[in-house]
């Protein structure tokens, strides 16, 4: 019989889900944004509300953690888990910001290649989340965000060259090359929360 | 009758607020550097000296940590408090230097903006440095660097777009950037040493 | 007569040595790769392959790291010191990518000051990490690297304002700022690495 030795909030799981579900979100208004016809502002308003949903959600972890006394694994790592999620909403919503304000021209289609990266690692992390009730069967996901992570460098290279060839101006370079750090910021984000959760599983384990 | 149950080596309160202090001098000496007509050789100068003064009291404190067997709190929270302080320094240094080699035309008004924001958050920082004593009262300080954290990074994006519009030069553009990005990090680094000193507080309560 | 308390696996002095030793390799092609007349893409293929070795080392730090019972020191510790030796690889791979990808006609001579710094950094990093065992005699490469760091920075901020002087193309510029800013990141990760041998000195002295 399994059973835990130590009493513990619960809701922090859930939390967890959440703060993760408000990225998937957040990776589907990105998608949006980039759509040919879309309506940017409606879409970066939209943006709007989802960072700052997902800001109440990291705010009521720090607030919990502050007044509870046993907490599932170590504050510092509830810390980390939950700034490490925070930061992944902020790079996407500095993307779409950037989008709506840079008044870019064409963006290059390269660019959703990027964001179906981070769609896919919102989705897995999100399926991670509840896992870390019982630290169970999550190898396979920071496996999986390192090889995204991977695959999502590529791309980002093979873009900066096609932006240097020549082919747009310096000023277009300008603003599609801060769209494109951003989104690399927030394929690097998530491959940092998928460090976080395997040091905390090394710990528990 | 209140009282420390542990005897601690009460400079480091100090040496902290000296940290800060040094950062007040420096948020004055990168307003005087965009001021028009300044004279920019000069101010770098004093700037040079103020970073390294903080830079003597960065390393007193890491020295002092190495010495003293009992610490006012844990020795990797006074370092991470150190190298914070540090940082934000060394973000400022850096925008003046920016501002003298690359001999930047125009400095558009905008900047002093974020200048203004940088001077509010060295204030309010030195002015929390002395309450770590008693961890009291500091949760103004932090939710007001989260303010302006907040509202500079909604001016560093306008300014952007400003850049961007086509108003200035592709190269000008580039020496501008490099500056409020200069800017734009000291500011997190303001946020970064509010949540230390969060963390830290949090700890010890 | 000195001897240790603790059975400790020996091994992880070794990987520290090799994953530096890596780092050695990697600044070596990054020389080669600035080389008049260098073959851009041999160069570039042995990178990947040391980087590829790198990453085996740092994979195996962390499997022994979780398979061990006890450690030399801290396990975040260990983590934090692979984990940074490997970020170094990335920076000097990334460079080396750049320069590869973006088809840059003329690279600046400064540029091979940087890469010096940088075999610099190698060569007394991999001296250093032998001594992890004894714990004596690393205050001198700290110093070392920081003062390489700081010399490194100076070059830095010269390169761009050489770059910003309007010598060069709008795009060409841009496509060396990323060059000499992977350069800038490496530097920067020796200094890191340099500072956590240093906070794991402090804790086990």
């Amino acid at each position: 019989m399994a059973f835990s030795f130590r009493p513990v909030d619960a809701t922090f799981y859930d939390l967890f889900a959440a703060s993760a579900q408000h990225l998937v979100v957040g990776a589907g208004l990105l998608a949006e944004m980039l759509a040919e016809g879309a309506d940017r502002d409606a879409v970066a308003q939209r943006m709007r509300e989802a960072e700052h949903q997902a800001d109440e959600t990291t705010h009521e972890i720090v607030r919990r953690v502050n007044s509870t006394f046993v907490t599932p694994f170590d504050r510092e790592d509830i810390y980390a888990l939950a700034s490490g999620l925070d930061d992944v909403m902020d790079f996407m919503d500095e993307a779409v910001d950037e989008i709506l304000l840079y008044e870019v021209a064409e963006i290059p289609a390269e660019l959703s290649t990027q964001v179906e990266v981070i769609q896919q690692c919102a989705e897995i992390t999100a399926a991670a989340m509840p896992k870390l009730r019982s630290m169970k069967d999550l190898t396979e996901y920071w496996i999986e965000v390192n090889r995204l992570e991977n695959a999502g460098d590529k791309t980002f290279r093979r873009i900066l060259a096609k932006l240097f060839s020549g082919e747009f101006k310096a000023l277009e370079v300008l603003k599609l090359k801060d769209i494109v750090e951003s989104l690399e910021h927030a394929i690097d984000a998530f491959e940092k929360v998928a460090n976080t959760v395997e040091q905390i599983a090394v710990k528990e384990s």
